[in-house]
Formats: structure tokens, C-alpha cells, sequence
């Protein structure tokens, strides 16, 4: 399906990093749902780049809700979200069209598009696209609210210095995510990783790092052994953010070294429900939610743009070239990815629980609501 | 759409464990694909257990097609597999259903299938469903090798033994693996691994590693930014097959602390065609084949299945119970589920190819093929 | 999806007329729905060829289900059903290979399958998938039986003879449909309709007519206004019967020339319940179900297999020939394919069911079925 | 996947009657084709109401693409068709809202959004909608054009009044139909249809009919057995056109009093090429185009919007109402439906086609374009 993500709750992505504007459909919303739009904007501040740490493009995304809501609720009809571009520059962009990028997708679009790709600024491949994303995705994390379900993102590892890892009850943790706009737990790791930054810029390139996700409130038993576990389905979605080039759910590539009877996770009583000692199955046994958190771990590439010269090929000439990319930069983007991985596994989710308990779920009116 | 993968070339998997029988039915294969009986048979013998370092259980997969197939081609409509069950020892099996076994599904398939699901020897989550998803996929492979497509998988890491990387020129190595029952590259890991697989047995304990799979011959320009990006699509079947808990292209997870400058691949000539120097993406830019070799790394968790005693809970009084799990274990399946991700690799990119090339692509009379 | 009709609840087919055997698998069906295996057999025995007016081909139909079964209520994984292929009599039919029979598909899957299409008595074309069909949809018939939702077909013109319509109550018309093999509410009817099938046998030639379905207890609310209607959903899957080349809900065609006074269906009270007074909308408004009976008509064509001399192409030579078809004929399948439609309206029913409202809903253990 | 139509092209819609804009996201498009704006300003213009005979709102129909496009191509990102919301008049809907007007989907809509959903003209369930469809299958058409393929829809019923059959050579009268706002063959029939519509309009009435719709140039071999026929998958998306009750192939109704021997269509040589030597199958047999024209007719129902006073019921008190609907009224739709019946045959037809032979085939790359 291209461009759209989902079956029973689906997003629909569109827009070019320089065209008139970028936006997100999504189709298969409960209706009902409270449609805040400052906690809209709030999670596209997340996104957002800021200070020295990155590009110095003013993104403000005044976005519009032009259908599917109506008096502040969605309606169960197509919800489009539309946001302007605004302050592009693409002249710096435009000389390079012949020069490939290294670690961008301009070549492999090139075989894709046969040279009819809008190239600008990255075009369709601009993590500019994210931006509608994560408002798509901050919709259904508004509904996913209301039936318990709370999603937070840190930013485990940037570069080589690394945050501490979630509290056994990550409830404040997750609030205080919430809040921020750099997402590390520990102020220390936040400073030193600001700093590596400020560093990788000074030195005209660029640093990466892995972001952990926890999930809390899923109820045991979404997913489907094959071939939509819930791996899967957020393996599809997670791996289309850009730079994103590693996945691992609970203790992953962690523990291969471990036996088994390290790795698996024994069940207790906590009260009168079950739940597991460990959680290094990320709260997934044979694709489906055992009812314990979801944890996983992304990779995130450094970014790919850097100021340094690089060697490429002129793909009109078939000639080595050593490119100088001008124009502005991120030296890092993962603390700004943070809000799309949320973004994605709120659609996810969204679509796998309406898959499962049918299309008024994440909807007010089942009663589950206080108002 | 659960148990169906694809769309353009989808495989649909049904059977269980204990029940008569397990299967696959292929849809959207090209017409004119010859299908290979003997081809097939080798990659289930590569996913069969054997020696002492597997579970005892006889898995001699007589599989048969009883449709799609004429002639030794395939005719462009669903061929379907069928794989009897056999040597099943269900008894074993029978006592545990209200108590289930750590890093298994039976707890979370309780929660889904209410006390319905079909709990022998697994049901549907067993891994003896990868038999019939082998099998489908080696007709794939067959397809793809006439378009000069070929896969391979080693085992980069079983426990803390690690093979040696794939060569420059994998071609060589590509043709070991396609002959050997055990995939290591270099002997000295071979045995080693194997050593390894022994004392955890020994020690009624189970190990898990992690696979690397290359695939040579993808045309540059396969892919979708998104969310169809092939990372995605192959994320999507690979985190499906039982134990798989963590997946990277290229170098992932293992060059977060590097600088972009490193990460990035430079584009370079190669006598009159682009490359990359490095293939730190895995042969993926922007979610689109560049027409490097893809590359990518599968963490197996250590089986769950483990003959120690481990701590569960009754699921039907609610009380915390030791389990001891009688039957037949094997303290490692990544040498087997090599043979899976070889099949998973092969659907998704026959499904991608399908997509992006048409309905005939994979089919003979494409006239790519000398007779 | 090419071979699977369905995304909550879908059905892949597979097999040929000629081939070992051909089945169905159903895949999202709720755990818990009791499989009634006589009733498959009656439905079955529906689509059977029977007396002098049907081809004197003996199919015994001996279903089996291999997966997604235990002790008699389905697991919640895929089920898949076979049916062995018996007295199969290729030989007939082989010698026709490059001349095309006019109404059939000969021709149009040569130019799709390039001659790799396996042309034995129709192949994956053949009227005989259809069992796989019935066998599946019995199934769903199962579980809508106990929501309360029942269908039924009657032939409401066969040639020139018809049938008198569905009682304003359908209920024992209803009755009647579902104990008798043919299907017509009018004894007289039933006579006349026997004798035009026996007259146009003993002419070498072949009829058509026109299906009336009726479904009650569908609730208001399940459809989509874009693209998936109800209309559209069930006219998906009833087009792909072979010989339905007309489909209308409510009154349709009928009545065209009418003023929107006299279609539109007024509201009223029924006791405590919203109806309308009449149902020219087929129980579907805006796509959606509106609480009354579904009504739609199937237009059946002539059975294209007549004995009588045709015109034709011989592929090979490119010249005109002449062609007589040996082998055996129905005279008309109406009567059998009203088996297929109730068939394929239950399985598009229970897809857009379980959409609507999850993956439980036609499962015994929502507390709804008395046991 | 509900407001999404197609898998290979996927057309997703948005908006409401009364919202702030309309919209279509098209998918999967070939990258290089051109888009000729002023070509799809025409396609708007004969779905736009005219005269007397429709609707006094006014709708200009601005439309904007805002991404998908770079310098007049597609660059086979998603195109996203944007068109305002002008001259509502919203008022004169308000107050109906607890009166559910007879043949049109609010009392279903209330079932199933629970009054969440936008009343005001329909909402998303508008014929308003229509327009971003209308825009979309222009494009999809522009794509068609370079490949061969035409398609043409006339009005061969309104009222009771007859237009003539399309001619044996169709072309002349396709070409005419492209330039005709109001789409009757024969003159004299266009101005009783005409009249038709102005009597219904002076008795506060409405009248419906059937259109014919001609596809010429589709190569032979596209769609597929089962479930995705030509027909199945037309249907699919003509259904969901408002006030679409039935839809015939070929002969369809017409011929079901027939013998086989008088519907099935003889094959012959016309030239070096095989064509049949009459159509009754609709251009398809088992579900696949066979090379001749497609022909079907699509039976549009009376408009449900009458000023005529009706019976309904109140859904807040239950009580039974008089219902007397102010506002604007169109007492036919059909002349304006063509333009959409259009459209989704064009998008359909590029899905199939797309799916069939690969992401590029409707692109100009492809060497077939002269330019």
C-alpha cells in the first residue's frame, strides 16, 4: 500500500520537502475521539528542530484540520491534516540534482524515478514528512489516552554517551518525557549529549544513536502469530522513518550471548494478574502482547548530510565528484526522531486495536470515558 | 492481513503442530516459473533438525502441490503446498495447557484466543509452521534465480561464538551456504558452534545467535519511501518467524557511535556502474534498493524451550506453579531458522518485484531465460 | 489480493477443475464458532449436480479440515479446508487446447497466462472452485446463525419462468430455501423451471436467470460510505462467480423510470424499532446498512459449455474453425450457483462484521449463544 | 481499507460537503506523467450542475495539487488534489438533523457514528465528495490516454426516456461525449431527457436512470479469476458512486431470458487480431478483459433530495414526522454522475493495469510516448 500504513486504522502521507505543503490523511478513526490541538502542537514541538543543535530552518507548523472533526470530535470520516511549508530555501539545493548524496536516497530514487523525482530539499524523502506524521500521530495517542494506553521515547544512547535506562514504574519517567523536548532521563547524559552534538557540528559532521521505547497499557493478546505480529507491524512502520536502521524488541541483539533460561521471563502473580519477572520479550510472546510493557530499541543512523567534502559520482557524466553540500544541517536528528517513533507506534497501535476490538474502540462513546 | 504476507506475491500459511497437516498457498506468482521438487526438498532439510543438536522428533516433510503447478511450471494461479504431519507426540504436551512455558505464546495466545486456540506442541505458533513457509519460499528462490537474484544466511553468532564476516566477493561463500545443512562460514565457528549447542543441551539449557543474511542482484530502485520501504516489508516477515527479536540493515545497531562522515556510503565507479565504496546501509537508501547487495542481521532469541525447571503461574487457579517441561527440546534452532529468513528474504522480494515490475516479471517466457 | 476476498475475514481459494484437489482457507475467523460438518455437507449438496438437468458428473464432495479445529469450535488460527478432486475426465476436454470455447475464459487466460494456464476442464476457472467456495461459506454461516443473521436465494427467473417474491415476513420462506437443492418458492414455478432446463438440454443448448438474496438481522450500521459499501463489498465477491454478469440491490434497474417520491423508502415506527415501509434501497443507504433486509438480485448468464456447433479461432493457425464441445454440460448451474451466492454474501458479511466490530464478534464466547 | 480505493493505484478521499475542503490523495502513480490541468478543469466541469436542471449552488471547483507534481509531471510521489468549499449554505440543513431524510444514508450514519458525524449536506457522504474523485480519475485518465485506452459514459436511460446505442465503431461518438457537458447520444433524446428532468423539478420531484459506459484499447489479460475480476473490482468502486443500485456487464439482465447458444460471443479474425463477433460478455470473460470494449451500465436511482413533503421518524423523541426539505435540490443527478462513472473506471483500470505490468507502466518513460 505505497504510502498509506494501516488496514483497520490507516495513515496516508503526502508532500514534498519544497512543494506547498505536506499532510496526512487518517482514514478508519473511531468516532468520537477528542481532537486536543494544542497536545497536536506540543508533540510537533517535539519534532521540531531548536537552538544550536540544529538545522536552522524555522519550521512552525500551523497546521490545519480541514476534515473528519467536527466540534472538537472526529466524526469516523477521513481526518486530513495539512501543513504549509514555509521558509524553503531551495536554491541550495538545486546545483546538486546530478550529485547523489551519500547515505541520502537521491540515487536509489533516481533507478526508482528515472529523474522525474522532485529533488528539492529531499522531496518525498524529507524528514520534513515526518512533521505530518507525528500529527497524524498525535491524534490517535489523544484516544489511546483514554483506554490507558501511554507511549514515551528516550533518547538510550547518542553517540557513545548513554542515558539510564527506565525505572521499574516508568509512570514519572514517561510524564517527564512528556515535557521535554530533548528526551534523556538522566540531566547528565542530557548535557553530555547536547554536547557531542555541539561537537559533531563544530567538526562539520554528524552523530546517531538508539532510542528506547516503552509502551504501557497495551492489553495482553493484539497481534497474530503470522504474519502480523506486533513486531511486524511496528518493525513496517518504524523502519520507514528516515535514518532508522535497526530494530530490537525487549533484550534483542542484548542477550543473544544468554541462554535461554537467562532470557526467558517467568511468570509471577502482582496481585490478582500475571504478569513477568523480566520483561526481555519487550512484552511480545509469539507476536502478541502479553500484557506486559512494550520495550523496544531503533537505531538511528548519524544524519547523512555533513558539511565535510564527500566523494560521489556525476550521474549525468558517470564521473567521480567530491560534493560540498551547502545549505543547512542537522549534526544530529535523533532527539528530534524521538517524536516520530511515537508518532508511529500510535498508529500501530491504533490500527492493531482496531483490528481487534472493532472500529469504535478508540472512540467516547463505548462509555469508558469520564467526562 | 494475519496470516497472509504480500500483496503483489502473497503467501498465506495454515496448520499446526499436532494437526493433519500444514501448508501454503503462494498467489501472484508469475506463469511459466519452473518449480523445482528437489530444489525444494534441500531447503527443508536445511531447516530440519539433525544429529544430537536438535530436538529427536522425524520431520521428513514429504510435501506435496496439489495445485498451481503443471507440467513442472507454475500456471499464475495459488499453489498450494501441503506438508503431513507426522511422528507427532502429543501426550506429551497435554498436562501443561493451564500452565504456560516461559518465552512461549501460550500465555498471550490464552489472552487472544480464549481457551480456544489449539495448545499441542504449540498449535499455529509452532515453529514447525516455518516447514511449509520454507517450502513456498523456495519456489520463490527458484523465480528469483533466474533474474540472477541470490540469497544466503550465515550464522554470524551462535552464543559467544562468532563466524567470520562474508567476503568481498560473496559469491563463493553464497555457494557453500547453499550446500550446507549447518551455515557457518568458517569451520573453526562451525565447530565451535556446535560444541556449544552440545553443552547447553548437556545442560538442559538452550543458546540463540544472530543471522546475517546478504542478497545479491537486487536492482537498484525496489522500494517505497513509505511506508513500503524494503527494510519495512522485510522487517515485517522477518519479525514473524519464531525467536527473531532484533533486526539491522547494514551496520545498524553496531555504528551508532560513529560519525555520519563514517557511516556514509561514497558512490564510486565500478567499471561503468555506481557503487558504494562501503555498505554501511545495507544496500538500502531512503527505503529503495541502491543495487548494492542487500545486507542485514537477525537476532534469534535462545530457545524458549528448555528442559530446567522454570517458574510459571496456573492459569486456572491463579497460582504461581514450577513447571518442568517433559518432550523433545532443541537447544538451538538459529542454525535452522537460517533456512526460514532464506525463505521470508525470498517472498518479500519476490512480492517487491511483483509490485514494481509487474504480474510476469518472475515467469519464463519473459524471455530472460535460455532453454 | 488476486485470490483472497476479505481483510477482517479472508478467504483464499485455491486448486484447479482437474487438478488433485481444491480448497479454502479462511483466515481471521473467531476462536469459539462451532463447525457443524453436516451442515457443510447440506450446503454442498446445494451446489451438487443433481438429475437429468445438471452435468452427470459425480462429485461427492468429501470435504476434510485440516487446521484451525479442535474439538468442534475453530482455534482463531486459519482453517483450511480440501476437497479431493474425484472422476475427473480430462481427457474429454484436451484436445480443445488451442480452441478457445466461446463464453468461457479460454481465451482471455491465454493472453494472461501465455499458455501456462492449465486448460483441464476450465482449471482455476472452473465452476468446480466454487465448492471450496460453499464449503467456506458454511462455515460463516455457522457463526452469523448464531448473531441472528440468516440468508437465503431463491431462483426468481430461470429463462422466461419466475419465481413469486419473499414473503413480506421471509422467515418460512426462508425455511424452505435452506432444505431444498432447488431453489424456487413456487412449486409451478419449480416445475416450469425443471422442464425449460430439461428443454433447452434436449436442444444442446443451455439457460440463464436471475438470483434474489435476501439477508435478515444484519444491524444498521456496518458498511463504509468510500470505497467499501456494502454494495461494493458484496458486489466485489459476487462478480468473481463465473457466470454473474448483472448484480442490483433493492429495486435497481426495476425502477429506473420512477419518480424519487415513489423509490425513496419512508421511515415509521415498528413497535419500538426504526424501519422503513418499503425496502427499494436493498436494506443499504450511503453503502451502509440501514437495519432492513438486505435484497439484491444476481443476473445469471446461459451456461457458455453447449453441445451445439460454435464459432471459434484455432490460437495456434490463427484461422477460423468450427468446435464442438464432447464432454459433459450443465444445461443451466442457476440452481447450483445460488449455493455459491448465499456462500459468498456470508463471507463478505462476516468480514465487514468482524471490521466493525472485532475479531470476537462471531465467536461462541461473547456470552451471546445459548449452549 | 474503507476511503482508500486500489492497491497498485490507490485513490483516498477526504472531506465533507460543509468543511472547509474536499480532497484525494492518488498513489502509486508512474512517475513522468504529464498532468494537463485544464483537461482535468474539464472533467470537473461536466459533473458541476448547470442550468435549470440542477442544483442552484455554485461550485467552482478551484482545485489545487499540492504535492506529487513537478514541472507538469508526476514524479510518482503521492498527488494530492485539494478543492475548497465555496458558497455553503449550511442553515437550511440544521434543523433536520433528528429527521432522517428518506433514501438518503443519515439514519444509517447515525447507527454507525452515533451522531458524531457531520450532518450538514451530507457530510462526507455528499455527492460533493464526487469531485475530488472526478479530479483524481482525470489524472488516472491523462495516464490511460497515452496508453490507448478511452472511456466513455452516455446516459442510455433517464426516465423513461432512450438514448441510442453507442455505434459499432464507437470512436466518433466517444469523441463527442469528451466535449458534451450533458452525455446523450441522439439529440432528440437529449432534449426529452431534458424536458424529463424540468417536469420532475416543476412536481417537486426527481427522476434517475441508467448510463452506459464504453472503455476502448484495454489489452487483453487484465484482472484475475478470483477475487479481483474486472468486474469484482469495478464494481467495488461504482457501488460506492451515491445513488448507484445496480451495475451489468455486457448483456447482463438483458439476456437472462437467452439460450447460451445466443449469448455467447463467437470468436472470429478481424484482420491478424481475434475479436468476438458480438459482446454480450462485456469485454470479460472469467473475470478478464478478452480485447474487446468494455461495455456496462450502472442503473442510478432518482435523486433522494425532494421538495415533496415525506414521512419519517424523529430519532430523538421516536415519534413519526412529516419531513419537508428546504435547500437545494437536484431533480436528476445523472447527466452529472457520468463524470464520476468515469473516474472510477479510470482509476480502476489503472490499479489493474498497474498491478499487472509495474509501477511504470502509465508513465512516459516508457519509450511510447512521442513527444
Amino acid at each position: 500500500m505505497k504510502n498509506t500504513l494501516g488496514t483497520g486504522l490507516a495513515v496516508t502521507l503526502f508532500g514534498e520537502s519544497h512543494g506547498e505543503m505536506i499532510g496526512a490523511v487518517l482514514d478508519g478513526l473511531s468516532p468520537g475521539i477528542r481532537v486536543d490541538e494544542s497536545y497536536i502542537a506540543d508533540r510537533l514541538a517535539q519534532r521540531r528542530p531548536f537552538g544550536r543543535i540544529s538545522t536552522s530552518r524555522v519550521e512552525a507548523d500551523p497546521f490545519r484540520i480541514v476534515s473528519g472533526v467536527l466540534n472538537g470530535r472526529t466524526t469516523g470520516s477521513p481526518l486530513c491534516i495539512l501543513i504549509p511549508n514555509q521558509d524553503m530555501d531551495s536554491d541550495a539545493y538545486e546545483p546538486l540534482c546530478d550529485l547523489p548524496r551519500p547515505g541520502h536516497a537521491d540515487y536509489a530514487a533516481r533507478c526508482k524515478y528515472h529523474a522525474f523525482e522532485d529533488p528539492r530539499g529531499g522531496g518525498h524523502f524529507s524528514g520534513r514528512i515526518t512533521a505530518a506524521l507525528v500529527a497524524a500521530g498525535a491524534v490517535v495517542r489523544c484516544a489511546l489516552d483514554t483506554r490507558g494506553i501511554a507511549i514515551a521515547t528516550h533518547i538510550a544512547q547518542l553517540g557513545d554517551i548513554c542515558d539510564r535506562p527506565f525505572r521499574e514504574s516508568p509512570e514519572q519517567d514517561m510524564a517527564v518525557l512528556d515535557r521535554e523536548v530533548f528526551a534523556a532521563l538522566s540531566e547528565e547524559a542530557r548535557e553530555a549529549m547536547i554536547r557531542t552534538i555541539e561537537q559533531a557540528a563544530a567538526d562539520n559532521d554528524s552523530v546517531g544513536g538508539v532510542l528506547e521505547t516503552i509502551v504501557s497499557g497495551v492489553p495482553a493478546g493484539i497481534g497474530e502469530p503470522w504474519f502480523d505480529t506486533l513486531e511486524g507491524m511496528l518493525a513496517h512502520g518504524l523502519f520507514s522513518i528516515p535514518g532508522v536502521k535497526g530494530l530490537q524488541f525487549g533484550a534483542g541483539f542484548d542477550l543473544v550471548c544468554a541462554r535461554g533460561s537467562a532470557f526467558n521471563d517467568a511468570f509471577c502473580m502482582d496481585g490478582d494478574r500475571i504478569r513477568t519477572k523480566t520483561n526481555h520479550s519487550g512484552g511480545i510472546n509469539g507476536g502478541i502482547s502479553n500484557g506486559m510493557p512494550l520495550l523496544f530499541r531503533t537505531a538511528v543512523r548519524p544524519t547523512p548530510s555533513i558539511a565535510k567534502p564527500q566523494n560521489t559520482v556525476d550521474l549525468g557524466t558517470m564521473q567521480e565528484k567530491v560534493l560540498t553540500i551547502e545549505g543547512r544541517h542537522d549534526p544530529a536528528i535523533i532527539h528530534r526522531v524521538r517524536a516520530v517513533v511515537d508518532a508511529v507506534t500510535a498508529l500501530v497501535l491504533g490500527d492493531a486495536l482496531t483490528i481487534r476490538f472493532g472500529s469504535d474502540y478508540l472512540g467516547s462513546h463505548c462509555g469508558d470515558e469520564q467526562e
